[in-house]
Order: C-alpha cells, then sequence, then structure tokens
C-alpha cells in the first residue's frame, strides 16, 4: 500500500442552500471523526453563494468568499470542488468544468447536470486525471450509487427500480390517506414548499427521470442518455384510481425502472402500479426507494430519505470521504471511451395492465369491452364492475402480460363500441 | 491519478462450497465486463478444497490445485487469498494469516473468523500493508459493509440493526403462516438442510451475533468484542407469543441491535417485538434487513438476500473488485490502533416489553399482577386478558418505556402473588 496522502483534504463548497449548510455542519461538527475515518483533516477553504448577506444557519467567517464560482473552483487552496448550486447550464455547469479543467475533484448533487452532460464530464475528467462523483444525486442519503458501482460490481444487472421523487409519493400517499384529489393536493404540496420552482420538474417525472438514466448509465454501462428516458407524470391519476388499484392489491407510485432487453435500453419513468404488499408499495410519504437486481445477487432494496438537509449532506460527505481516503473509480464504473452508446428499446417489455374505464348501462356492454380487447390480442386477468347511481358504471380491468402496443390498439378501438364514456387509463403494473 | 494497476489481479480460492463456486463462476462466466469495471484482468490461479474427487459444478481444470490451504495462501502467483473455508480456528485462520503475512491481500466470508479475531487480523494487515475485506461475512448479498464504512462516513452512527439470520426469521415466518410450533418447523428446517451443523449457532444467535460485533467495531470505532453481544436465541418463542404479538400489530425477530449510548456500547441479539407495518416487520422468510440510523442520514434500510450461492459471490466479488479497482481502507474504516476499547453497557437502552404470563381464574388476579409490576416501577401500557376454557387464562401486557431491571424484578415478585402460573415470557420492544 502506497503511503495515504496525510495533508488536509481542502474543500471549496459553491452553493449554500440546505444541502451547502448541511455538509458545512459536518465538517465542522465531526472534524476529529472524519479525520479518523480518512487519516486526513477535511476543511473547507472557501465558499460561494449568490447572496452573501442572507443568515446563514452556520459560522462561515474562517471561509474565503467568492462571489464567482468559477475563480472558487479554480482556486489554489481547493481540492475538491464541490457543486451544490444546480441547474444544468450556467454557473454549474461552467463551474465544474473549470474546476476540472484546473485538476480539482469535483462532488456534485446535480442530478440535471449529470443526466444532460455526464458523458462529457466523464470524459473532461478523466482527462484531466480528476474524479466527479455524485452520489447526492439520486435518491438523497441513499448509498446507491457506490451499491451499484462498487458493492454489486460483479453482477450483470438486470433492472434498476426506483421511486426517487419523494413530491411525487407524498403527493400520491396524502391523496390515498385523506382522500383528496390531486389538485389539492398538488396546492397543499406547493404552499409547503415541496415542489420545485418549475412543479412539471417534480409531477412530471423530469427529476426522477434524471435520476434514473444516471442509474442506467452505470448499471448498463451505457452513455448518459436522459433524451431516450420515457416520462409520464402524475397529473392523470385519479383518487378513483387510487382506490380502485388498491381494491385489486396494488398501489400506485411514480416508478422509475431502467432494464436491458434483446430490444435495448429501457428507461420509463412513469406511474405504475406494484403489489400493494412489496416493499415498494409499501413506501410512504417522502421516502425514496431504488430496487437494483443482479444476475448473482438477486434483488437488493435501499430505502432512506431522499432529500433534505441531513441526507443530502451525508451522501455528499460520502463521496468527499471517498476523494479523502485515495478510492478514484471512472464516472460511471467504467472509462468513458467504453461506455456504449445505448440502443433505445422501441417498445417496452410486455407486463399486464391496469384499465379504467366508464361503461355505458347498456345490455352487452362489457361484452363489447372484451371483444374489443380480445381483438388486440389483450387478455383479461381481472375484471370488476361497480356499482352506480349513474349512467355509468366504472370498469376495471387487469390484464395479463401483453404490450403497450396491444394496449394502445384496444383503447383506440373502444369508443367504436359505444358503451364507454371519456378517456380510459391504462397503468404498467410492474412485477416486482 | 497515479496510473493504475493494469496488470491482472490473480485469486488464489480456498473452499470450494457453494460460495467458491458461486465465485468461481462469475469469474467464468463475467471476464469481459469485470475487466471493464476495473480495467483489469481478474483471473483465478489456485484453487484448495478438502476433497478434490467431488464432482463440482464448474470446471476448474485449469487452475492448480493446492491441499494445503496455506500453500494456496502463499504462492507467488496469488495477489488476493479470497478464504471461503469457515471456522474461526484452524485452516481458515492459519491461511489468512499466511496470507497476510506473504503480502497477500484477503476476501474472506468468515463471520466467526472477524468476530473472533478482528482486531489481531486488522493489526497483522495494516502491518504488512495489505488489505482484509469482508462483505460477504455479513447480511450476504447485500453490501452493507460497504454503505456503513464508505457511504455513511459522514456520519456519526446512532444504532445498527438487523435480521441477519435467514435461518431464524424462517423459522419465525413458517410458525406463523403455517401455525406450527417451534420444535416443528426447526425439524423441517433441518430436513431442508437450512440448519448449521452446530444447530445453536443459527438458532442460538451465535452467527447473527458475530456479524452484529462486526458492524458495532465499523459502527461505532471500536475494536470487535464478540465476548460482550448477549444473546438469546428464538428457542423459548411460542407459536402463541407470535399470535398474540400480531395481535397487538408487532411481529417477532430475531433482531440484532448494537448502539452506543452514555452508558457504553450495546451490542444485544436477541428475540424482538417490531412494528408489524415497519420494514423489518414486513420481512418475511430467509430474506435480510439492515438498518442505519446515522446522525445527518437518518434511517437507512437495506434489503437483501443473506445467503445462498449467488448473493455471497456477490459480495465476494465486490470486495475483489474493489482491490482490482485500487479501493484500499483500514479494516474497519479507520487504523486499527485507533479502534477503541469497548465499554460494554451494563443496562440495555430502555425500551417497552411486551409480557406473557398465565393467570389463574381466581378474583383480583389481574389487579395483583398489576399492583406487582407497578411496585417494580413498570408501567402498563396496554393489557389483554384472553377467553380461557382452562383454570388459567393467558395475559398480554405492553409495558411503557423500562428497563430491562425493572421487569426482571418485576418477573420475580410474580410468583408471590400466587396468581401467575409457570414462567412469564418477556420480550424487548424495539422501537424502528
Amino acid at each position: 500500500m502506497s503511503a495515504p496522502d496525510a495533508s488536509p483534504l481542502r474543500l471549496g463548497i459553491a452553493g449554500l442552500g440546505t444541502v451547502g449548510i448541511g455538509v458545512v455542519k459536518i465538517v465542522q461538527r465531526h472534524a476529529e471523526m472524519l479525520e479518523a475515518r480518512t487519516g486526513r483533516k477535511v476543511v473547507i477553504t472557501a465558499v460561494s453563494a449568490r447572496d452573501r448577506t442572507k443568515n446563514r444557519d452556520a459560522d462561515l467567517s474562517s471561509y474565503a468568499w467568492e462571489v464567482d464560482p468559477v475563480a472558487l473552483a479554480t482556486r489554489e487552496d481547493v481540492d475538491v470542488f464541490v457543486e451544490l448550486m444546480g441547474g444544468h447550464e450556467g454557473a454549474a455547469k461552467d463551474a465544474t468544468m473549470a474546476a476540472l479543467k484546473a485538476g480539482k475533484d469535483v462532488v456534485t448533487a446535480n442530478k440535471a447536470l449529470l443526466a444532460h452532460h455526464g458523458q462529457a464530464l466523464a470524459e473532461l475528467a478523466e482527462g484531466a486525471g480528476r474524479v466527479i462523483r455524485f452520489e447526492a444525486a439520486v435518491a438523497g442519503g441513499i448509498p446507491v450509487i457506490k451499491a451499484l458501482t462498487e458493492g454489486l460490481a460483479g453482477n450483470a444487472i438486470r433492472r434498476v427500480m426506483g421511486v426517487m421523487n419523494g413530491t411525487c409519493n407524498y403527493i400520491l400517499t396524502r391523496m390515498e390517506t385523506a382522500g383528496l384529489p390531486y389538485e389539492t393536493v398538488f396546492e397543499e404540496a406547493r404552499q409547503l414548499g415541496y415542489l420545485e420552482a418549475d412543479p412539471q420538474l417534480d409531477v412530471g417525472g423530469i427529476d426522477a427521470g434524471h435520476k434514473l438514466s444516471i442509474l442506467a448509465a452505470i448499471a448498463f454501462g451505457t452513455k448518459v442518455s436522459f433524451e431516450h428516458v420515457v416520462l409520464e407524470g402524475i397529473g392523470c391519476i385519479s383518487i378513483d384510481d387510487i382506490r380502485r388499484a388498491a381494491d385489486m392489491g396494488y398501489k400506485i407510485k411514480l416508478l422509475g425502472v431502467a432494464q436491458m432487453t434483446g430490444r435495448g435500453l429501457e428507461q420509463r419513468m412513469m406511474p405504475c402500479l406494484v403489489p400493494a404488499a412489496s416493499p415498494l408499495g409499501q413506501l410512504q410519504g417522502g421516502t425514496n426507494m431504488v430496487v437494483i437486481e443482479g444476475d448473482s445477487v438477486g434483488q437488493i432494496v435501499l430505502r432512506g430519505a431522499g432529500a433534505g438537509e441531513g441526507p443530502t449532506a451525508s451522501a455528499v460527505m460520502g463521496d468527499v470521504l471517498d476523494i479523502a481516503r485515495g478510492t478514484r473509480l471512472p464516472t460511471f464504473g467504467q472509462p468513458a471511451a467504453r461506455l456504449a452508446d445505448p440502443i433505445p428499446a422501441a417498445v417496452s417489455a410486455p407486463a399486464p395492465y391496469y384499465l379504467r374505464l366508464q361503461l355505458l348501462d347498456k345490455p352487452g356492454a362489457l361484452a363489447k369491452v372484451a371483444a374489443a380487447l380480445g381483438d388486440a390480442g389483450v387478455s383479461i386477468s381481472r375484471m370488476r364492475q361497480y356499482g352506480h347511481a349513474d349512467t355509468t358504471a366504472p370498469v376495471l380491468i387487469v390484464t395479463h402480460k401483453t404490450t403497450r402496443d396491444a394496449i394502445d390498439v384496444a383503447i383506440a378501438a373502444l369508443p367504436a363500441t359505444g358503451v364507454v364514456e371519456g378517456q380510459p387509463v391504462a397503468l404498467r403494473i410492474e412485477e416486482v
């Protein structure tokens, strides 16, 4: 073992929001513990944020202050640039690239940056002989990047799944427990400050999609390809769907799934039904969960807080301490030049589907629906018609395993039956 | 970044049981993938096992064969000694020490070895500038050693808990689902080959206790001290306890808990009640679960297969690949010389307790029991008396938070009431 580096590891932190201050607190509170665990002092030399005058919950007086994050990133007395500004263009990107070019290692919590520029950053880091680490970018405090890249590196990964947007899971859970419609809970979440400034990042699945694309790159040795993630948000989910799914033994989750099949790489971030008794089905509120399936290990489930000061700062510090200890890996677990261009799967793997439709109260109506499904090659596993006071009755169908194409053909054929009102809802049932 | 080592990493594997053959299969099946992920070929040069003639499910013809594991461990053409023999004395210990002294890194799945000789091995490894890695020793395929040592290294750990013996969890789950008594399910497990040759290793909590002592050392920076683990097996658990606990919303698990309190280090491996709705409560069959609580990250839950060829081999390979990639950490996450002598807590942290007793059908009987508990300072949270055809009635009590000492005083006072028959059962309710 070559003599480990015993000089202090000097951090420059750009971005002093919740997570940045969380990192400052850990470095200050646990100086002795961090030194015991790495053999080096871990110190902060400089920080940067937009507003210097803002009152922050930490003493920053001993750190140099840089107005310009690029200047921070390239300071002589900074070894590791800790990027906690967010955003995939502008200052975060510029400063990260400047840091790597200046020979600094980078630790970031920025999922958007990695999702959009992961390959370029990986190439830049490797060319400069530096590392870029991003445990905090995916599933907050859960050490999932480490598990996938290192602990499970002996496995051919079959599938990675995750509930990775706490706000969406909060909304879906709250709709169920309080019996409130989507719009009401959405508004609650906004008022509680749970939503991003652009709520589509959350409820449209974009934020979770960024995370999925990062996991997929590591799992399957492909270049990050967020542009190939099939995104569907949770806005289409009604309280009825949640209740009916529960009747059939399922929960609805905004579930990300990445898998490599003979048809290519699938990346989906969409509302799915999962068995209520499964670990994913049991996940409540803002907690995150990632499920990794490997050919040797089988299924590994990781669960923890997906956001917040402490958990995210914990993940940032995990990366910092690895760097302090001299652990150096390629960005996505193998050299950037070896990462393959992913071939996105044109069709998704077959699955059972959940269909909800409003049936007109006419003789033979159910038979007509069943026939339309049959004609499309969709076979019915379970069907429930609910009582009604109205001229239409809600009907739920769980199909046998079929393709999304067949489901779409069946749905397109339903209006012609003359017995279905409105737009049917079709949700994939992911076998977990 | 210094130029990484690109020479092949050469493994010598001692022990060709299920796990050893699992490792051979991964190395053979995934040669290309392993090279992509580490930048080096990973090869097996030599193997060793007791019986060369045994028919094994892998082609070993290209590997040198050593009868003596010490000879294998010290071969010129071995870089990493992979110890999969088991047992904490004899060949496993001798060969591991010989390997370290000969300048080899070691990867082992041997929890007993680490539990009994962890400190000595850590000192030996560090003195020789070598590493000893043991992900496979705890919770099979779950990368928990890595999560605790690396990913969560920025946290002061508050508590580590785990269900880490699949056989015990299988027995308890099966008792509940099939309604069978302990003795019957124990016999089933024996016939299914789930039990160690000495079943006390499983049902007495020794195997799980070994694992807990390893986790505690990493979590709290103390020397491994298996001798201080308070061990209670599952033999005292009746089908009645399982049913009554379920009535009150709990499951019974053989749960390991390590925590550092003002009173010192607590290490307990004993049957506990946990809420049925918690991740630990929902764990069925042979699956393992480890819960880590850190001051920043909050609660992280890791779940997966705790044993078996694939999962355990996956963990072994995670360690091998870290070594191939040049990752080098102290054995328990900090230098052996820094690990403190643990001060075992004389008393365990207060908790609610579950009490089951048989009450004689006499007027005022319940009042006498309540008074005895009160005199011992034990306050009752919930009590249920069940109907009975007999002269005695089962009574269940859930106490408020109290100490084990107070519970023991209360139990000792019960015979004098003259209304309690037989020996009461007292189980800790762990707040998870």
